[in-house]
């Protein structure tokens, strides 16, 4: 496989999610870093991209330099990563994707499912990429799941219980911490905290492995720590349009939860059961069965499991490389097209756009029921 | 000790809570079953109370039979447990509390919060205890969790997480089963049917825990199999007068969910967490410290877990023994009360009529608010 | 079901076994404590039966007073329960049993296997029942992998692996602690300590579950902390008549071990797994499937595993129970036997004389390979 | 940091541990593939190379080749890894060693001791390092654990109960398998197959952690299917220099291990236990205290953890990232080297041709002490 020439947008010295980014583009070699603007500082920015070793001439000083300098460029970026705050993100992604870039944009997408919107029209106007990072859906038991549903293995589905419940901004003497204060700020961080940063994961898993979307929502939102403008907990119902309820939970409170990314999807015919934190086994109880425990590695897993799997059963596989199958997907889809080849099907499953959107509806949808005491809102598609 | 004289109305032969309470009852030697009303049929309640060791002339063919009978004697019983028909405790509970009898009632105390307020209305001006037997609360380690959040090691308690999740209820096949279908008949189960039935056990455990009494919930009912009228999940925000939220989750579809009663109490200073599947570990982690697994058993554990804990560290000690705490209780007020002494302030900590009001309350107002959309309803107490 | 009459030998105030056998005896409500020499000092020992609600004149102040009393009485104890320290198990219970009765003799049976022969000797002689006190062999669970064994679903059985390793005895500072001391002393203990004490109930399960008996030995002992005479952590090879091969590790030195009595047992077929701390769950592995976990209560379990079961799936059911179903073993042998009819085949898997003697022919043998350094030393049978 | 260039021997199209290399070395991104000699097939491991990006002329149809070609270059390698099979690693290695190359090989580093005192010496005299696979050891928390040791926090370590259990060769009907077959045939696997080959790595997990060699052995081995020549099934006893004794089991026919590596440390102040299959958690138990959870990512973590986590606490970062932490300790290393700097003492802990060594020696040992019905065998250093 030709490697893919690769650029980055953000994520440099001291960001903990730009090695985040390198780590899953570079574990299966498909991505080459060849251009990037790292740092609100051009300069740190710079050197810092020529450590890794873009050459000089692309290591930019920021994105604006880059998309002048890259989009006349005869040897494209084959992707374009976008990892800086999260205000920028619309400006940025629109900016790429109408020069013709393919983009991989962190989460969230927009501040707005106005914005959201926008996107979604430019990415369909211009046929390019727009991927969103919901990259715990690269987990390859997740993938599994989802494969299992799709194939009726649940039956219908009822009932979705999703979590994402930390407990790091729990401690009342952050109340001045930069590094948690501005999550609480309406300013800075939109309608949502914790359900925005957190708990959107959680939709976006419960979304993907049912293979429905959101018709209307109910929310109760909390600020747990006095002080707080934004919610710190919040405890969400979701009508889904195939018929799933889900019920999910999302809380920054919750001192003893490291993670605490789960889902349970409960259909007609069986139950399953995933924890982020132990990613690779999946509890499936069929119907009046026994509970089994399905294991990353196992024969007879859904091809895409398998796809998403790199190594032997029994070790913990981790998020690096459920993070890097986005990018697999990607470096896939690119490769066929650069061969005028269709993509693998089990590709197309990178989280899109069109999950950057619905997500900002959710978040807008929860903040609105929440203001009104929990009355549910429809979601309009 | 002297053995206490012990008289059971219902859980006859075929019963499961019959022998529950009988365990419980004998495990510790406390009571001898002397006097019982185990059946709607009352040639098979007798012949079943004399096999069980109960004498020819107090094995009664009906409840009233038992109390002209036992009401006139000397040799009074000195506690009453009611196992009948959920319709029927009511009044039961009130003619044996107003001739002067100890009670211990099966959950739900009543079917209305206005029947419960009676209840608790009898029982005060009685003077008699009214147990009734949200019997989790016995476990050592939930009366440690108490005794945690009385000492002030969690601080402020923010936010509780309960659940009571079965799939018990999730085959559609079973909609004429007879077992199943009463729960989700309104004339026969009420207004709730999961919430009453499981979830309230959660909701007990949550107080319990937390010292507090509801002043509003808002809940959201769902009946996710065909042809229901009464929930068969659902979700409740409960506000604590002590300021503590508290988001309870239970459902009866959750297939692999075997039993599903868990406790997440998350405080300023640090947060708990239980699972009613091995209860012999509680998982501490006090704010910034790492999690800490407190053993039943363990040296320095309250009084309140030691006093409730009967064997060595390191084995399950399991709900007999919890439910055994509950009688061990009352045994040791009625001992007291035998022997002229004020009674082991430990053991007033059993489930009490207020709980079961506050039960009712509960089950009421979340019905209320499920059947207006989720409106949050203030509970009057 | 007629009360039996109970008496008991030893087990008084402050031991931790003898409340152990009161609950396991009263649990289901088939023994009545009837006569009791429960204690060292006479005087205290009548006054604790006499609490406890043993008549006066049947309260003894030591076991002779109470054979001599007992055996002339026409209502006779029904079962006697030997709870002494270890070194006096074998003169009681030879003498009880040569006086016709019944007896539950605490573990160790004896100390030799040379009086261990002598026991089961008598034992046949006198037809009386002698069993032993190996009570985890009374899980629901344990029951159910017995069976699972016996009807083949495992296969030919390769290789069992039990562990009962615990931390209790590590700390350096308990060197004079006589509550710690006297096991690590032969003259009180005799040739093995941690495998005698903790580790021959894993070879017990071990032996119970494969329907095997030991055939050759060889064993390492080490004394970890300075000071012993006596191993306070074993590891031990044996080869059993079926064919098997068992490991097992015993440590009284392994801080963090809560109890860590554990079971895997490997056959042709599939794989169990079991740990004591969480009893209600049994992993069973078919060769080349996924790994199901079985619960306590769930349909489909073997009869002998529904039998041991008292409450419903989704709870702890715990030790007491465990061992109540040793108790319950005899209760319905001797309640056959009064009624003169066949005793229910399931109740004859309580562990016996020869179960007491196969210990201590483990333990010699174990303790001289490990002399020889690790020689394989041959049982005879 | 300038990327390292990077030779591979071995590890071609369809290998399972090639991949598991690459993903390793590239991880990071310190390492580009610059030449290679990937497969048996000339052609076939040219093509592949070349696919991964190596330039043609650095693509080579055997080691030879690209011994010959690679020592004459200006543009040296930084690093070699040897991948192919076992009986070749010690030829491969020791040509480049010779030749100037630090050489990472792929466990055993060679088939004998005799071989690896060879390759200890080469080393020695040339300077270069010899890294060998035992890549566990990468994983932050036994970083962690080996560090918690080195600092004193459990004193004296008394016992190590190290564990690589797994049921992959239990199939009988695998007996002509020819990926299972050849581990059986002392032909080609030498005197051991399942200690060897799994079990090598919970030995050398043991002396990492503990810091010690060992110094005498006892082995217990079985051939549990029929017709195998060499053990599937082994106990080991090992003597450590520093004092502990470490108790190993290896197994490959314990159905429902999937993989079965783990760890537990005892010493005088306190016990850890690790399972390789969640490996971001680590149990410690400090005498008399309470067991704690250690999460990878936890504040208060040694230098050498902190140095081997990349990606936040809550999730599990996996195998790849162990293994990667190898390639990370030599780039470090050979980057210091290239600088003229004395290399992070942290990065030292790579494993080493001294752990081959031992590894070596300990297979001897356990295979003469079991063909010698299990006597103690003596290490000689």
């Amino acid at each position: 496989m030709t490697r893919l020439s690769w650029g980055m947008i953000g994520g440099g010295s001291g960001s903990q999610i730009g090695p985040a980014h390198r780590i899953a583009a570079g574990l299966d070699g498909h991505f080459q870093l060849t251009a990037a603007a790292l740092d609100i500082d051009p300069e740190r920015g710079k050197r810092f991209a020529i450590d890794l070793g873009v050459p000089n001439e692309r290591a930019y000083g920021d994105w604006r330099e880059m998309l002048e300098s890259e989009r006349t460029r005869s040897d494209r970026l084959d992707l374009v990563t976008i990892a800086t705050p999260n205000d920028t993100h619309y400006t940025i992604a629109r900016a790429f994707l109408e020069a013709g870039f393919h983009v991989l944009c962190e989460k969230p997408m927009t501040m707005t499912a106005e914005e959201a919107e926008h996107i979604v029209q430019i990415q369909a106007e211009t046929g390019k990429i727009c991927a969103v990072n919901y990259g715990y859906s690269g987990y390859a038991l997740m993938r599994q799941a989802r494969a299992m549903v799709a194939d009726g293995e649940l039956g219908h589905i009822r009932l979705i219980k999703a979590e994402f419940a930390h407990g790091f901004h729990a401690d009342a003497a952050d109340a001045d911490n930069p590094r948690v204060r501005w999550r609480y700020d309406p300013a800075q961080a939109g309608t949502s905290a914790v359900f925005a940063d957190a708990g959107i994961h959680a939709f976006h898993l419960a979304c993907f492995v049912a293979g429905q979307t959101p018709v209307g929502i109910s929310a109760d939102f909390a600020s747990l720590l006095g002080g707080r403008q934004l919610e710190d907990d919040a405890m969400i119902n979701i009508r889904l349009n195939g018929g799933a309820l889900c019920r999910l939970w999302t809380s920054a409170v919750a001192i003893g939860r490291m993670h605490g990314l789960t889902l349970q999807v409960f259909g007609e015919k069986g139950g399953l059961s995933w924890q982020q934190q132990h990613p690779d086994q999946l509890y499936w109880t069929p119907l009046n069965g026994r509970t089994q425990i399905i294991e990353r590695g196992d024969a007879g897993l859904s091809a895409s499991a398998v796809r998403a799997s790199r190594i032997a059963i029994g070790h913990a596989e981790g998020l690096p490389v459920a993070f890097a199958n986005v990018y697999q997907d990607l470096a896939e889809i690119l490769t066929a097209e650069r061969n005028g080849l269709e993509p693998n099907p089990l590709a197309l499953d990178y989280p899109n756009a069109m999950d950057g959107l619905w997500s900002m509806r959710a978040i807008e949808a929860a903040a609105r029921s929440a203001r009104s005491g929990g009355q549910w809102i429809d979601i309009q598609s």
